[in-house]
């Protein structure tokens, strides 16, 4: 029954060992009976279907004793199998959840899985002392150089709780050099842009920074005495445009936001070499909910004042996190050079970008951001677009807020002004589940079909 | 070879039935071949003692194909397997690495274990559309029912990176509605005290509070424009002494640190009913590197104005430490009402303490913090002192820097200073591995005898 994977020498020898004695061995068996309830009972949840609408997470009825496995509904889908659908349900393309992948994991459940004991890393420190895993270091740079999207080399790379964390860990490592006067720096970014920009800047309302506006407004500025902090998000949120810096000069610093800078979502003109860089798990995998970003930076006073925020606000990130992130970045570096994950993301961004595109082309109420087919260095071909949102207009005069038309017809999305843009426009999430995405897609078919 | 432990209706009839079909389900040979590497690996790692002097953790040649277990060793330690002892090596007794509990779950480790497959908890939210599990609000409202250490009935629970994170969601809260004037809340609290209270508050350079030393320095303070936000922490880091807030009056509000609150540490006189206390699992059950923490709230307010702090800083807690405290959680109340836990904990940190107090019973030129034995309502006895650190004191007037002295003899502490206290103390951590307080005997006793 048991089968092993090759391993190498003294690993391959324990575990061969450990099989051979496994009647006779009191440990092993107590390890095999205590883990064949965990393994089993996973197992039962990967089995679980819930209609193919909602999934079981093995905190219930597996984790805990005494429980019984729940389904947690994918939208508009409830009963304790998922199996009840609600036509009457407004279509939720809000949030990017990016469950757009987890197929992706359920075909690798087994490969991917850790297993965390009791014991797993209780102090603070990894044996270099530092609260990073050098381990996962490198299995970042070598998927950097895999993918190229993006030059490490000679660069320092810190975690963070998310990209999210390493926002204002990059605000604060930028402006605290600011010593040449009393003016905070000015933080900016070009709209339609990420509402955290602003919102998280303004949450620590430091006497360091300040949140200024649209980057646009400050391109005549003569000021050699303020320091200016752009956030430059490529590809953009939510239009999936690759853009660079507005501002420039020697005053000017940029943080580049390259959560979406993945062959999923834009082809890959060149791999980026900006001073700060920041990713994250959460549109590349789709592990949303693990909490996991990385920066790359050049200078290394920035980095050094970045780690010193990290440890002060949280002591780094979660090392199951870390070690969960390590798994998933080793599997999918080992299969086929990362190819298998882009080519699954990237077909279904496409084929999802094509249905909606379909739809909105035989309406004049509505249009598209338009994107146009680019040579991507990954997949060394020209390829279509497949952006992470629809950035929806409403053309007609009266329809100034979009985003309430939409919903009178059913249709969840998030407001232009969230972003810092008109409200003629709503972001329509196009990576959370197929069941979200077909909802929409049904919705808008039949909205436009009575224009 | 496999068997079940029993368990309720339906997982059980389904486990069964699993186990039953095992030679004939091909999706559970899948699951049983792929996820008996990922557990044979991990039994190897528990096997692998590294001489009882350190640990070989799974992401060496266990979930990453093709590289060799590496033990990691516990200082002063060396070797491949960790059985290399340099007696030159310096006592680490600085940082409050929580290893003293790593034994407990060396023992519990397979009924502590959770595997986490790839596509567990993708989303950003729980199906309630929070980034808290409320499974393990309810386990934590359990424990602490079952400790008797705090109340949490009709309050309010959030998670945080740490109780670090928490820190500052507290100071933000209670800062921010400070609108009676313009003056920043004054953040205090009484030396000897925990430094990250001084240094994360500013960290943030926020203009809506500024750190403002010792809370004493406030006491006759008449200006009723201005917010306080005093730290009191309970028992005292590092004196391990229950405290209460040292000012009063309706400008005044505590953040109540009770990241030792435990049976380990101290008697529990009574639960704790504060308005705002922090806990983390760093020093109650070890697990310092899952950064896990939470904040037990009775404002509504106070308790809104947190969860946005960590929406927007973090978007809430990795969901995988969040999986490992539940499962924790569970394993300490299965077992006897959380009454093995606290035997081991306490048991453990007061043999230490007595091995300690014996040496410097001897001493002239050292002294301990005083402790006496007190009623504890969790053991329903009378209990002696187990505090975390030693508040070491250097008593001959020429040794003004007990720090150094100590270094000297190969003893490395905290310098008092570093807690806002007097350099003639030093902390000691007697929280750390059985190794490294060992070594710290050997080394005090050696010194003692010297005097």
């Amino acid at each position: 029954m048991i089968t092993m994977t090759s391993s190498p020498s003294y690993l391959s020898l324990a575990i061969s060992m450990l099989i051979i004695s496994l009647c006779s061995s009191n440990l092993f068996d107590y390890y095999v009976t205590k883990w064949s309830s965990v393994r089993a009972a996973e197992a039962v949840a990967a089995i679980i279907p819930c209609s193919g609408h909602g999934r079981a997470y093995l905190e219930y009825g597996l984790v805990l004793n005494g429980h019984e496995p729940v389904c947690e509904c994918n939208p508009c889908y409830s009963g304790s199998d998922c199996s009840k659908f609600s036509s009457d349900c407004a279509a939720d393309a809000g949030s990017g959840d990016p469950y757009f992948m987890e197929p992706f994991w359920m075909r690798h459940a087994a490969s991917s899985a850790v297993v965390v004991s009791g014991w797993y890393r209780m102090g603070y420190t990894y044996n270099d002392e530092s609260y990073i895993s050098q381990l996962l270091v490198n299995h970042i740079k070598k998927l950097h150089e895999t993918v190229g999207n993006a030059v490490t080399d000679g660069k320092y790379i810190i975690f963070g709780g998310g990209s999210t964390q390493l926002l204002n860990a990059a605000v604060y490592a930028l402006s605290s050099n600011n010593n040449s006067s009393d003016t905070p720096a000015k933080v900016v970014a070009t709209a339609p842009y990420y509402p955290l920009y602003r919102t998280q800047t303004e949450l620590f309302n430091s006497r360091d920074y300040r949140y200024e506006g649209d980057a646009s407004l400050w391109k005549n500025n003569t000021d050699i005495d303020t320091t200016f902090i752009e956030f430059v998000t490529s590809p953009t949120n939510p239009e999936g445009k690759l853009t660079n810096a507005v501002l420039e000069g020697p005053n000017v610093k940029s943080i580049n936001d390259r959560a979406y800078y993945w062959p999923h979502f834009t082809p890959l003109p060149s791999p980026a070499d900006d001073d700060l860089m920041l990713f994250t798990i959460s549109k590349f995998t789709g592990h949303a909910g693990t909490r996991f970003g990385w920066a790359i930076i050049k200078d290394k006073g920035v980095y050094e004042k970045m780690v010193t925020y990290l440890d002060l606000t949280t002591v780094g990130v979660s090392r199951e996190a870390q070690l969960r992130t390590l798994k998933i970045l080793n599997v999918i570096l080992e299969e086929g050079d990362a190819k298998e994950i882009f080519q699954f993301g990237y077909s279904t961004m496409r084929d999802r970008w094509i249905r909606l595109k379909q739809i909105i082309s035989k309406s004049k109420r509505f249009s598209l951001q338009k994107l146009s087919p680019q040579y991507c260095t990954f997949f060394k071909t020209v390829r279509d677009p497949s952006p992470a949102y629809a950035w929806l207009k409403c053309e007609r005069e009266e329809d100034k807020n979009c985003y309430e038309i939409l919903k009178a017809a059913g249709i969840n999305g998030h407001e232009g002004s969230m972003y810092s843009g008109d409200d003629r426009y709503v972001r329509l999430s196009l990576i959370r589940s197929q069941d979200d995405f077909d909802i929409l897609i049904n919705k808008l078919t039949n909205f436009v079909a009575k224009e």
